[in-house]
């Protein structure tokens, strides 16, 4: 493919020769030639002088010295991913149409016929699976569960029973959707297990990360939103709402009860308490632990967690505090001397 | 169902009119007519004013203001769960009666005839399973591993050879236990691998959540007590001990032969470092780093941990520093203005 | 077998009676007549001067008092391991020769005659499964994927397409390799994914612990190196690159890009964000949170993360504030009395 036309394929503005061929996609560092690159973090730009690409998406406002072509995009993330499908090896599952003959589908599941079941999975009774649908091998759908269409469900993805899953939903491999919330009392010295009745419900284009758990609802349903991002590792926690679009990285764990707002951002390892309200677009920081509400757009850190600035002054402080020792004790040595003075009838 | 006759299979103190009918029940929030709702955090108090639900569950000596009938109970949680049972769908998996034809079970294997194997399961050599217990989908057992009677084994859930399973444990989805413990020694500038030949042990009553893993012994066991009571995505190091009806959030993590004590309770995310001994009853703050000792019934909070007025009392003092920055500073200015007048001949 | 043999075997200098008669391996406190142990930790050295085992493993310089015979050696842990191999249960797999009817092998896979596979594996088109490597059950291989000779999958073990993984690498229950990385750009409100078009690759001799995830490159390679230690519900994110004999605790997590060196020692729950580096053989402590590069062999704590003797003296300072804001105010005091003396007209 020549650059020419994969510049207009990805919506890009062409600066150098349109001729050279393409035929690869790859990092800036291991790029060679007839390798298209990209430059995705501004930490990199140096490394645009010396590369070996054949050409690299930039930022359209991007300003460096570039060794080849390059490609002004208004999302460089964006222009690569288009250009990745454009380039690369094929990304989608690759799974045979029809039922696996191993698989276990209960007469009483609703199947799309166009649905593609892979080895070693389950459907029970009551459960309903939408067109398009595909279930990789040692896939779980509990009864009366239901799967939109164009959904994905990786390897040994777990869909528990009654829970709802929208649209074109991704479930990534080992991922628990709908287990048992974590509720028990205590009576006679014995915890006692609290029932969960409710459901889980996600909303479409959502993505669940590989063995992420996302507990059902003691009543009611735990709530994932329209098109939320959740990677590897996370826990979600019993009545959870998670509003649409929101994103969190790995190791995440939200607490019972809490409400996420639209748009939020959370980084990896952070935790909520339960019964909070995360409002719209907050951003919450890595391993934050967030243990009262955050409003709109705030943005927090640290654990327990705080304003961004304020978390940052704590810590400045906690860093200088030898400093101030010191400062404090010349302080006292001052003082005492100028007592002595005045003591000694100056 | 009347109102009337749930007050009374729940041992609630009924308060306004018996004869409403019941027919669900589910959060404040959500309630409308013939829904039986709870207050379970006072927090919420003020909504029962204008809850459109036909009963609430309170506890005992609450004192607020209902829109409906309120029962009154020693433990809403409690209540709420009789309530759920008596009132919601079936919560208990449903898997036919006996072995699945796919399910591979070794012919030395020795499973009880009440046992339900569900599909895709694998039974090693020597294993045995008691009576009455439930293995749903993937399920693997070990070799020479025991699981008691009236367990339930999730989609997926894992138990390695020689694991001595209780009765009554429920094993979620995903979860592993025993599998290696982490140690290695180097030598020659290479990790070399320390056989676990010990196991694991969980007590009759306990409960492992979905994608836990509980490591095996060195020697001996990895013990988990009765009752014990352990969240998803939980680590439990080789050697560790937990002790009976102990409680631990999600994403834990308890290193290598550490103790935990009995009714211990551990806040998410949490971590305990190896070797150390956490007394009975002691409640560990979410996110703490353990890293010495703690008494019985002491609570501790913060990485690294401390008592809890000290953590608190640490973090104030953090929040404040900028103040105390400004009073050094104008102590230092005001002595220094002394010294002038001193040095003046004042 | 006689104490004397076994301190020959394992290379060790026997201290005592070589006649004594040993039949078992286990840890100080259950061990009994016939009982080997060993002394890893100097903290339970006072337990050899009681202990009931026929003989304890000791450091070379170990000067305690026993009530056994001691076997000194250079490496207790490695002396341990391989007293394990002669004393202990065996501790491999044990999976029939060949392949389970039940596995769903594409017949354009390549797997060696002497690879076993367990009940209900898929191995995709075109995948490669060196010599002597073991699948146990429910195990995934996907398209295109090379496994090397002598490696172990345990149960529900997955690894996705194009992935490489050495020889004598071991996979443990549950684990994910070369899963979508976490990537998504924002375009017209709704987050687009990016696709990962790169793969996964690991080094000879590595071991993956159970439910770990280790994502895929966006382009090129997520590298894991040779003789990697990673223990379980770790997450390396896409494009990281982990040196060889590097160690993880359990739940560690590492972000996008980040480079991590050789021999390179991280704590349980500690996380790394993305693209920094970590030098050869620094340590990285339990629960920091990484936020700029460290140094090769820096040892660094807390979170954020600083050089231990910052992150200590930081610690200490915070705890002795109240301390330091008592000191203050008296001084705030004396300065008063000063002034007014002066303004007094002494």
């Amino acid at each position: 493919m020549k650059l020419a036309e994969i510049a207009e394929r990805i919506d890009a503005e062409l600066d150098g020769d349109g001729e050279v061929p393409i035929s690869g996609i790859c990092g800036l560092v291991e790029a060679g030639q007839g390798d298209l690159s990209f430059l995705a973090n501004a930490k990199y730009s140096s490394l645009l002088e010396q590369t070996r690409a054949s050409a690299v998406i930039v930022e359209k406002s991007w300003s460096g010295v570039s060794a080849c072509p390059v490609l002004r995009v208004a999302s460089p993330d964006k222009a690569m991913a288009q250009a990745a499908m454009l380039l690369g090896p094929a990304t989608g599952p690759e799974l045979a149409e029809g039922v696996h003959p191993s698989a276990v589908i209960s007469p009483e599941a609703v199947v799309d016929a166009s649905v593609r079941v892979g080895p070693f999975c389950i459907i029970e009774a009551g459960a309903r699976i939408g067109a398009g649908t595909m279930m990789l091998g040692g896939c779980y759908v509990g009864r009366d569960a239901e799967i939109g269409s164009g959904c994905l469900m990786r390897v040994n993805a777990v869909v528990r029973e009654r829970v709802k899953v929208g649209d074109r939903v991704v479930l990534h491999e080992g991922s628990v959707v709908g287990g048992d919330g974590f509720g028990n009392y205590m009576e006679n010295g014995a915890w006692h297990k609290i029932p969960h009745i409710g459901t889980v419900e996600i909303g479409d284009d959502a993505e669940i990360g590989a063995n992420t758990t996302v507990d059902r609802a003691r009543f009611g349903a735990t709530v994932i939103g329209k098109g939320v991002r959740i990677d590897n590792l996370v826990m979600i926690g019993h009545n959870v709402k998670v509003g649409d679009h929101s994103a969190m990285a790995a190791q995440v764990g939200i607490s019972g009860s809490a409400e996420v707002g639209r748009y939020v951002m959370l980084g990896g390892q952070a935790g909520v308490a339960g019964h909070l309200e995360i409002g719209d677009a907050a951003v919450i920081g890595a391993q934050s632990g967030v243990h009262k509400n955050v409003p709109p757009k705030e943005m927090v850190s640290g654990s327990p967690a705080q304003p961004l600035r304020k978390a940052y002054e704590a810590h400045s402080n906690m860093n200088k505090m030898s400093e101030w020792k010191e400062r404090v004790k010349e302080l006292e040595k001052k003082l005492a001397l100028l007592e002595k003075r005045l003591d000694g009838g100056e």
